[in-house]
């Protein structure tokens, strides 16, 4: 691993081998991590950045095959300041695809060692074949045509993205004002700019405040809880993208009882769907 | 775990407890099941029958609390006839989540034990609270009203399921003529009827042939690897939707390089979204 960036995404997911859990393996393979404030959130870190931690730890793995096709982390607890500790290992190595097990575990407050999140991945070997979409990109003035949005009062990870909305940004009135709709469109970036890749594609996914937030116009408690992402895209379609912005829409699907899901979908400014992705999120009122 | 019916499904997803894994663990239980002829697939069982049995031992672990949320099923290599094991274990119990980690294991031909698949679960309290829908139940003919779909020359698994077709069943003509849409719309339930509780709505959340097959009018090789369902569902609505048809939708997504996803959606007869799904779909042409 190089350290060849002081782009606070590639601070943010650096990672120190420490080598095999324990004796009785040579795949389940422990890395060390830490939390960055620039990505701070409300409580504990944006959820995107945890999770492009978590599948670091496979791209980084000496025994990987292939590129991320799916990726699913669970949040079970907030991740408190400063270190921990990913478990990746894959569990399945065919011929073209390998499934992956991982766990973040962290001590509490009274030292005991937790898992704090637990993921899934599948990475796969993928060949040129007969490619079609059925997700055509929304027809939007260019990023380049509208301003960046506003980060003023916004928990510090919103910094690190050049936000322009063309739909659904927070309200500007928190008045409890029930939305007809829960759909979000913006073009979005890191920044400073940095060229995509899957741990910064897998972070972009998340880049959707929840969508009950804009639904009800209230502050709401809630917080994602599990998160899935399908990449569509290889290391050509990753270069193509490079670090211009993509077009991002999320819409939330249905709210009942405490939970609810919300869809999002991820074009690089050329109009090739690079991910699409979903996630249950909790609420408390 | 009582015996009382005899629906193939409920047949198929009987499990033996075989108790803790080790003895390091109180958790980490073992479940043995064993496929079920009557869900056959093409090549090893259909997916959902595999998710429900996964998520069964979920439901049955003593140590469980509440009742399922999301739930992201891994297969990693068709299951053979006959018994595995399923290795269930809670990671982390918070005050009203919990969260679970899963594997199926089964020897292969050479009697070497393999993981065939992995997943993740959530599980929670509910309250009841504000609730609201922003996927709104397509406007269609009454299940009464339409004929059920023919099962000739299909896997055995079609037979357990009555389905109704309003939109995209398998096509009549295999021309490889490049349809426009990949979207099918069915009203779909258990044949015999049974009564719908989490493991039945996972199955159904599986119905849905993969999308490619429509897409392309062409036997394309091609199998579902991973599977995530958020459970939109309480015991009341559960009960409230009974043995009665569901409707549901699926639609593609994005087909690129030989991976594609697609997305569904299940509404009661009723008009309740009791269940959201998206899957990952790999296929060789």
């Amino acid at each position: 691993m190089s350290i060849d960036s002081t782009h606070p995404f590639d601070q943010a997911i650096l990672l120190e081998s420490l080598g095999p859990d324990d004796e009785s393996t040579t795949q389940r393979l422990r890395f060390q991590g830490k939390t960055s404030d620039a990505y701070a959130n409300m409580v504990g870190p944006f959820g995107g950045i945890t999770a492009a931690q978590m599948l670091q730890a496979v791209l980084e793995h000496p025994q990987r095959e292939g590129e991320p096709v799916s990726f699913t982390c669970n949040f079970a607890s907030p991740l408190r300041d400063g270190r921990f500790t990913v478990l990746a290992e894959p569990v399945r190595t065919n011929r073209s695809t390998q499934h992956w097990m991982l766990t973040l575990m962290q001590e509490d407050e009274a030292g005991e060692r937790q898992l704090v999140a637990s993921a899934t991945a599948l990475t796969a070997k993928r060949r040129q074949t007969w490619s079609v979409t059925d997700q055509i990109m929304p027809d939007v003035a260019p990023a380049a045509n509208l301003e960046r949005g506003s980060t003023k009062g916004r928990p510090p990870w919103f910094s690190r993205y050049d936000m322009r909305w063309l739909q659904g940004d927070l309200p500007q009135r928190w008045d409890g004002h029930e939305h007809e709709g829960s759909t979000s469109l913006l073009w979005v970036r890191d920044e400073p700019p940095r060229a995509l890749d899957y741990a910064g594609l897998l972070a972009l996914c998340d880049v959707f405040f929840p969508r009950i937030l804009l639904r009800r116009a209230a502050f709401v408690p809630c917080g994602t809880v599990s998160m899935t992402v399908y990449f569509h895209a290889d290391a050509a379609a990753l270069a193509a993208a490079g670090a211009d912005f993509v077009l991002a829409r999320a819409q939330g699907q249905v709210f009942f009882n405490g939970w609810f899901d919300q869809a999002g979908w991820l074009w690089s400014s050329k109009g090739k769907v690079l991910a699409t992705t979903h996630q249950v999120v909790y609420y408390k009122e």
